[in-house]
């Protein structure tokens, strides 16, 4: 399993390398991703015309996927994006935000995930359920407290086999699978989800570690999930007391402040 | 007229029930218009595209459209996502931002009061006048000094009754009219108008509200006009004299944190 | 060379004509767009419908045309809003973000210079760099190191005499020139580049002097820079330790109080 020391060269390498992260993204969380993408150390681009997703895609580290606000136009984006990512040996993170709450994200799920090849795929326990082919109560965009069970594990190691990627599924607890390996993540704060764009961040980050280190995309979805759950920490005992604008700030804060000291300090990663 | 205890039950109601709160809206204020929404107890998804629009609003509690960036494309969104609204009973918000600004604007205003039924319309008195066929001195998106009379109360009145829905006129004083009472809420700050997304976050919160509780809509655009003034007077309090980012935040902490003390000690709401 | 004065007259400008500054720009920075606008004392107004766009800049003082998620839709509303500020005398300022990262960039920058006459250009170096037909290292929207050289006073000089508007080079110095005169302000700071839209920022503050006092574009150009510089300074004094979240907000905070005693205690410039 990953050691602390591997969690820190992650973070070192992000942020000696500074990735470029393409984004196809959501028009709601977008500046809180980009100004993850640079607090962590990366450097983000956001482009979602059909006319330049590909090239934009072919000259970055890696590309993130995210169907938050998605329309017929920018999902042939994310097709053309995706493409020429695999063809370049860019790593495809997907972030199926809504999957399972309308055919149209369904429709573009299946189509990515028949289309392009992820490297790394993030969801709540709604949308992972949906893709699992499982019975999901994907009401909106957040995870439906029925679907909240303790068959994680197995639902992301099967997903992981089945899809040939690295699986995480993000919530109370958070669950990472390779197929052969599958961890937990305890990090993290309930306040998380009081605030949006927790989850579309926490895949900026996962891009952002599997762009600098695309050799490691398994420690590396690990090593984005842990630095986002103690942000969220962080961001609680800085401000959740003060109010959900103040916690918003504070978790930027924490991202741009995160060091080797407080990831061996704090994280909590068990093998499942 | 609005009692103390009856706004806390919608409050309560809001957050007991977390309704989610479809939005069509523009891209400046949207990450604004979710965060308040969450901040309040509700749910929010924002969907677009006109192939998911209908699908969105027929499983939501409440749907809110905003003009403020719109294009044809998501226009034609907004009308499909109305109708879907009226077939299944979710009440309508529409936020005519920039009404009289463009031909655009006016065209889909017309249009979404031609062919949506809507519960409550809110707007500031640029807009109001506007619709009502009164000459108005709309430039951009923000009231005109030369339109803030003394008759809000006749206006928001007349126009209640030739709509059939609740007409909000947001400003220094807000009016709230059903066409049979019309009530003034002197709560907010001068400096709300000193940031985006007032007036936007403002329709949020009616829709959540008005999602709560649909058998309510009179009473719960109040509460929600209410409500936003209290936290602007908070983060003034709060953070006023540090700057209009630090404002800003306030303001969301200050719904996150508000309850029914708080809107007991400060509502000011009067029989107009 | 401008005198501390005129920055304060024309800082007091803004605030009195309050002018309305019409954007079309991107989606990932456009609510600090909109919020730097209101805080420096111009009103925003967001339209990118190609049907709207001509009618919002005629009535509006400035235009600001910003490409960072450019698309076919939007490029063709660029053209059209410019032409029509172009006929009514409206200034226009360009931010050609990522030009040099992709063809559709660099045709869009290339039809905007030639279809539009622009008052303003304000890029960092690799930027300018493209557009002056210079070896540039355009990766993503960020400038690149390699492209960090001592000739920027020339680059912006001759560019200025070429396209014959005002072009501001900004980066750890700005550089500004209109051809006759080069300038050089050495306000901001490096925190700067750690959130995006720093540079939107400043160029929607460009567009906020410009159209407060469109008959001294030069010195407007100027004075927004240094306000921005002086901004990011103040911002990283109260909040740089804290870390990019507090950074941000500080440095709304900080243009929503800047003065003329802040301007004079702190400009730095220098003919170059």
């Amino acid at each position: 399993m990953i050691k602390n020391t591997e969690l820190m060269q992650l973070l070192e390498l992000v942020r000696n390398k500074k990735p470029l992260i393409h984004h196809i993204t959501n028009y709601v969380t977008v500046n809180d991703c980009a100004n993850i993408t640079l607090a962590i150390g990366a450097s983000p681009i956001m482009a979602d015309a059909i006319e330049e997703a590909g090239d934009i895609a072919a000259i970055s580290s890696a590309l993130v996927l995210n169907i938050g606000t998605l329309n017929p136009r920018t999902i042939e984006s994310m097709i053309e994006a995706g493409k020429s990512a695999n063809k370049n040996g860019v790593p495809v993170v997907f972030d199926p935000v809504g999957a399972g709450a309308s055919k149209l994200r369904n429709d573009a799920t299946t189509r990515i995930l028949n289309e392009i090849k992820i490297s790394a795929l993030r969801g709540n326990i709604s949308e992972i359920r949906y893709i699992s082919g499982l019975a999901s109560n994907t009401k909106g965009v957040d995870a439906s407290v029925d679907d909240m069970s303790d068959d994680a594990n197995t639902i992301a190691s099967d997903l992981s086999l089945k899809l040939r990627c690295v699986v995480a599924i993000t919530g109370a607890v958070d669950t990472i699978s390779d197929g052969s390996h599958t961890v937990s993540v305890r990090n993290g704060h309930p306040m998380m989800s009081s605030i949006t764009g927790t989850g579309c961040m926490c895949s900026s980050l996962v891009g952002s570690f599997c762009g600098a280190a695309p050799e490691s995309i398994f420690n590396g979805v690990i090593a984005a999930i842990i630095c986002m759950g103690i942000a969220g920490e962080i961001a609680f005992e800085k401000a959740g007391l003060v109010g959900n604008g103040s916690f918003h700030m504070a978790l930027l804060d924490a991202i741009s402040k995160i060091d080797a000291n407080t990831i061996s300090g704090r994280a909590k990663v068990d093998e499942a």
